[in-house]
């Protein structure tokens, strides 16, 4: 995936990116103002050359010696990711999982807020009150328009779940984080990271068989 | 990872296992009998030749001219996987996500039955009720050996998680579904497939920035 007149990071580099974002975190939570790529590289399970690799995408180098700063590399990490100021998600499809995001606060900390949710049956008596207002599918395009909404979590059953990306991207949303089990087909320039929970436990159920 | 007495079949492919039993899962809704290997990769967004080779690891070949039965070939992936009987999971961390999913339908119907849950505070008033008792975690290791539980989903804060996952691997865990925001250290045999939803937000960020 092109980005507008910037290097391309390979989307592994991408991932990582996050580990030393949350390794950072953790070394200032301890008051730790310098580190050394051996010890961030360790913390992030990771060879020192691939860290330095990483890091100089975006030109950031560590003093020989000194290593780097913790405070300044986690602010470059954050500008490069786009997470330095909080970015407006919406939801869509309150049933059990979306309901149960809809209130996870691991996302604020790191960068995002869920401003609202939509849902083909927004009035739908549901198990909790929630912090964000649950609007009818009708109202998506508008919405995601007005507050230039570029990230949607899609919680809805397979069966919608093309349908309902389609409206996403026609809204101008470009990276969607999709729970539905099925790959959805999106135009080139949008980005689809795909999280199937059954499918992790799948997978481990194969390899935990005696 | 090897498997006892079994061959070893690639990671990838035991993904791609899944993704072929929700598509013929589809398939038996739709009330359709066979389906050809061209149409059940088109399905799971796979090459043909990918899916035969997939398949053939556990000896399964389509007729030539007649395709896969669907019905058939539903039971031996699932028996392959692991998940053809309802499958005993533990969760440990009742905060927002592990609250969000011991309530999550979706897991069920894939064969996994989250039965009990356990967390440092378990009297701690939740936002609602659980189905599953919610026990101290003195009593995890006691739990899972006499229940011969296999998998865990593990929904702790970064800063409990190593210790949890000791104690997990202690209690004769092999399959850790990681939802903490670290890189766990554990024992070859163990398996640990991680789920980060902020790390997977942070990523889809880096595309959506203009």
């Amino acid at each position: 995936m092109k980005k507008n007149g910037r290097i391309e990071i390979p989307r592994k580099t991408i991932y990582r990116l996050s580990i030393y974002l949350r390794c950072l975190a953790r070394l200032r939570e301890n008051g730790i103002g310098t580190v050394s790529s051996e010890a961030l590289a360790k913390a992030a399970g990771v060879k020192p050359t691939q860290l330095r690799k990483d890091l100089a995408y975006f030109g950031t180098f560590g003093t020989r010696g000194l290593g780097y700063e913790v405070v300044e590399l986690s602010q470059k990490i954050s500008e490069e990711l786009g997470t330095s100021r909080l970015q407006p998600v919406i939801l869509v499809g309150v049933g059990h999982l979306g309901l149960a995001l809809l209130s996870y606060r691991g996302f604020e900390k790191e960068g995002f807020e869920i401003v609202a949710a939509f849902d083909a049956e927004p009035r739908r008596k549901r198990d909790k009150e929630t912090k964000q207002t649950i609007y009818g599918m009708g109202e998506l395009s508008a919405f995601a328009k007005k507050q230039n909404i570029k990230m949607a979590i899609l919680t809805v059953p397979a069966i919608a779940a093309q349908e309902v990306a389609n409206q996403l991207v026609n809204a101008g949303v470009t990276g969607i984080l999709n729970f539905s089990p099925i790959v959805l087909s999106v135009p080139e320039e949008v980005m689809v990271n795909n999280v199937n929970l059954a499918i992790e436990l799948e997978n481990l159920s194969y390899f935990t068989q005696e």
